[in-house]
């Protein structure tokens, strides 16, 4: 850890509680959707809406919103009324202003870490989204940096050392998702820790095989 | 000019087209709904919309594909359909895959400038999408850094002085909105030279009275 100069904090599931509340909000939509069909796999039918939308709408509620109506609509086969589709417009803004539940122990751990080294935070997402949660954890004040960023792959880390100066070997990332905030980070010759969640999006797993082949801690809790 | 170190581009209608594929969308809106009622300000009522949600949605495509949907249910009174409903969704995704047009002469002027000045785009929108046009824009090459703002105000501008480690008149915006690239910029003690774009949305519109105490340049084309 001595070169180790910036410290960077992936922040959904990391920071804060982020899964729970897109599976609350797929739960919300089962029932929407449960006066139109039964028997029908929902959550997976959205996962592939949301891949297939992905290159258009990224990250973050709202394009998981757009998918939801899509993955509605083609459910119901065009059933579902545009009341029904408000409901679910709704869902997403209530997913927008759900309050900021911490993970266990972050704030004691980045006050400890926020004397020696420098932090940011990497994160992926809706750029709006990502800064009105950060003000609303009251964690900001522990970070030099928040980088939102379109994409956690091996070029934009890059990318942002150069903004932030420092060479791949003085930074470390933390973080919940073994694809973005461990590998990538890897593959650009920086170090990394893993710090599971209990629940992790189906398309940032990564097969334990796979993940056998690098070199990195994995901690249990922040 | 001669203390500038860092000239700062907006981009929408300042680099390349934009209020135009807004406009277009309208326009295609106008059209769905067309079915469904007649005689109605269709703009002036997704302004409405937009506005009411911006504090949760923030600027660009999706969200502002999520208010046409908005607008559509409550000025049908939920008679408009959902597979009517998925060709808003369709024009939102149709505005996200439009091929970028620049503004005349923008290529000559970045070519110029590159070679005495660090250049970078300052921007407000969907992170994802303003990264994606910048990349088929063609002028990515140009610029040293590209900002992503969650919205264009004093406090946001100096954050990016910050993290460019200039001092406020070393800095100088170029950008079509009087609003986020002007007064914000001389707010905060850069410099700022206005190039108005043929339209504008009404949001970023500045009263002439509040434009005459600051002190700017105004130009006609970049």
């Amino acid at each position: 850890m001595n070169k180790i100069k910036i410290i960077g904090f992936d922040a959904d599931d990391t920071l804060w509680v982020n899964e729970p509340v897109y599976h609350r909000a797929e739960d919300k939509l089962k029932k929407i959707l449960s006066n139109y069909i039964n028997d029908c796999d929902i959550e997976s039918e959205q996962y592939k809406t949301e891949v297939k939308n992905i290159k258009l709408f990224g990250y973050g509620v709202k394009g998981f919103t757009l998918s939801m109506i899509e993955t509605a609509t083609r459910l119901t086969e065009g059933r579902i009324t545009s009341t029904e589709i408000m409901k679910i417009i709704d869902l997403g803004k209530e997913m927008l202003q759900t309050p900021i539940e911490l993970i266990d122990d972050v704030e004691s751990v980045l006050q400890e870490l926020s004397g020696n080294y420098k932090l940011i935070v990497a994160t992926k997402g809706d750029l709006l989204d990502q800064r009105k949660k950060l003000m609303a954890s009251g964690l900001e004040k522990y970070f030099d940096h928040i980088e939102v960023m379109s994409e956690k792959d091996p070029k934009s880390y890059e990318r942002l050392l150069t903004n932030l100066n420092i060479a791949p070997e003085q930074f470390i990332m933390i973080g919940n998702s073994m694809r973005s905030d461990v590998l990538s980070v890897l593959e650009m010759g920086s170090n990394a820790i893993h710090v599971p969640y209990k629940t992790t999006w189906k398309r940032e797993q990564v097969d334990s095989e796979v993940m056998n082949k690098y070199d990195f801690h994995s901690v249990k809790s922040i």
